[in-house]
């Protein structure tokens, strides 16, 4: 399927000069043709960047009708003047599209520390207003508008039929951390379903729960990391609830999952993929934890790159993850081959293994403990001489 | 001033064929000539090797007499029968040495999940026995004996003048983590001076934190993770309390200092070893944290490797450190040089901090809050595409 915009939407992505390279698009912008309902999930770091402080306000809502994107410049650590930086971006958007300001969401992402140049804002927001269309050339030049280190756009849709048929279209930006920009990971999802702003910010909080919170590229959390879900009821049918709602919600993490495996799975100077499953857990909080563990540690990593069925690196990871189990229960396997076997290493043929591991980018991890039912999932890359090279090499 | 044990210990370190290589040591021997007051930190790692059950079990003491270590396997994930071995470890000594088993602490640095050749290591306890002595040739040996991937061996010893002269002399063995040994860190803090079992204990642990708890080389805490403290009293003079011990205490965290430092500094592949310091913190632990998120930081990390004074990386590992702080009153200097004053950057000569880098081997981070009085220091080293092909190429 093509991928398609929701009913009643529309988009553009323009170049406003932000970037140094011409032939590369850095503002996007989402418009809903009526006022719709808006939830958001923000970074946690504490040194945030303007955006998300005005978006923060603004959700969740029921009024939002456009979403304003510009890339290169993050407008981060860039005090109060950042802050009338990104309210004259959704200004500017409603000044366009005849709407009230407060109806305008902002996201930014690129270098920390310096001011947006206001001028080219302006004048890009004009371009890409006078461009807005619904086709599918429109939405993925929206995906464009917002990369930054990115090898390659982030969209994915899905179609469901639940009283009538409703439509989930998320894009996404993100990749490993090169330069200041810090892998900020920006989302939007649309959808013509019609949502109550409680189940939107509910709805939005689990699937990023399930999705992008079980991403790990390289530890950091941006200062300007932001999913948003917009939600405009063109679809025409009633506001979801019961079963509707549920088949709705399991749709959304789907596409909130495609977008966030597409990000590590874009990491730049990465060779593999790492899927990290922990199955047993007592919580899926102890699950999770144990989980991020394996996959931000650099020797599990850097053993991935070599192709290396390392057990010891990935048990150790788990035993110092902070979460208590018992450790003469643990078993592993890695690409589906048994390693470690209720804390004894088991004879297996490591040469198979690191063909296994050679022969596919993607690397599968799997941990399981004996302690209850919980799991987790988390999607890493591995860490490769390229990857350090190209964070060493970059300047500020 | 050449090192030296303190009264009452002989030394050995002798090659019992564990490493494949025979150019180099494998085995070390401490001796007391009389029970020792012997306290222990071990690893938090919930995967710990038998050794480490073993010691865990035996401190606080009033009798040790001797501690032996063996490197090239780390008797670790290896069951009932790594129990045992490390059992017949301490066996074999207080035999040739005419003691108690359990007058004998074990450590094991090395490959995780292999068996320790018994034969091998009992032939080298004799070996090593048979050459115990206090000068300080023998010293060396010792400490070369518990190395794996360190390129140099790690001795410091220091004399003060309390109501008698007492000595304090460390030996510790850790690098970056090449290998399934995971930068296991094992240190040996020997002293004639007389302390009680309650003081030594304390006296350690507080030492251990201000030290070897704040290194950091790449975030794992290995399953062997072991620091002994023996306090044999041959020095003569009185158990120490009040001005004494106080006095004691400092010199003491100075050896454990000296010894952590060393570590990173060993860091195979790396290019800096970066000192982080957070003061203005309102606890002490806010600090630590803070600071161990920065030095964990593997963009940071990257950042100093390629001399790039990267400041957003830093203030935004600091923000994502789960500790609150007001970012608005947040500064940075990068090798005395102000970066970032109050949550705003400030217009500096990158190219001169950049030299300042370059020059230099040693990186000063330092980020100020204004939450409080608490102060942390930590040590790590820089990650380069070395130190990730020493770990990609390593094979298990």
């Amino acid at each position: 399927m093509a991928d398609q915009l929701p009913l009643g939407y529309s988009a553009a992505g323009v170049y406003s000069g932000v970037k140094s390279d011409s032939s590369k698009l850095d503002l996007s912008l989402l418009v809903s043709d009526r006022p719709a309902v808006a939830a958001g999930v923000y970074t946690q770091n504490l040194v945030c960047g303007a955006p998300v402080t005005l978006c923060r306000n603004r959700t969740p809502s029921d009024s939002i009708q456009a979403v304003v994107i510009n890339s290169g410049v993050a407008n981060a650590c860039t005090g109060e003047q950042g802050d009338r930086d990104a309210e004259q971006m959704a200004g500017k958007v409603a000044e366009v599209c005849k709407l009230d300001g407060k109806q305008v969401l902002v996201l930014s992402t690129g270098i920390i520390g310096e001011m947006l140049p206001m001028d080219k804002i302006c004048s890009g927001i004009d371009a890409a207003a006078s461009k807005l269309a619904s086709c599918e050339e429109s939405l993925i030049a929206a995906a464009q508008g917002m990369m930054t280190t990115d090898t390659r756009h982030k969209v994915t849709s899905r179609e469901i039929q639940l009283d009538v048929p409703v439509r989930i279209c998320g894009m996404a930006k993100g990749a490993a951390m090169i330069g200041p920009n810090m892998a900020t990971m920006l989302a939007v999802v649309m959808t013509d379903a019609a949502l109550s702003m409680d189940t939107a910010h509910e709805g939005l909080a689990d699937a990023v729960n399930e999705s992008f919170n079980c991403i790990s590229v390289d530890g950091h959390t941006s200062t300007s990391d932001t999913v948003l879900l917009l939600a405009n009821g063109a679809a025409g049918g009633p506001v979801l609830e019961g079963s509707s709602l549920a088949k709705f919600q399991a749709t959304l993490v789907e596409v909130c999952e495609d977008l966030a495996q597409s990000i590590p799975a874009d990491g730049e100077g990465a060779s593999h993929l790492i899927t990290v499953e922990v199955h047993g857990g007592a919580t899926r909080d102890d699950a999770i934890k144990i989980a991020k563990t394996i996959a931000d540690s650099p020797l599990v990593k850097t053993a991935v790159a070599g192709n290396d069925p390392n057990w010891g690196r990935i048990v150790s990871a788990a035993g110092y993850s902070g979460i208590a189990f018992d450790p003469t229960k643990v078993s592993l396997l890695v690409n589906g081959l048994l390693l470690y076997e209720r804390g004894v290493p088991v004879v297996f043929d490591a040469a198979a293994v690191s063909e296994s591991m050679k022969a596919d980018r993607n690397t599968s991890i799997v941990l399981l403990l004996d302690e209850g039912t919980a799991s987790a999932r988390f999607w890493t890359t591995d860490l490769t001489t390229e990857y350090v090279r190209l964070n060493t090499d970059y300047h500020t």
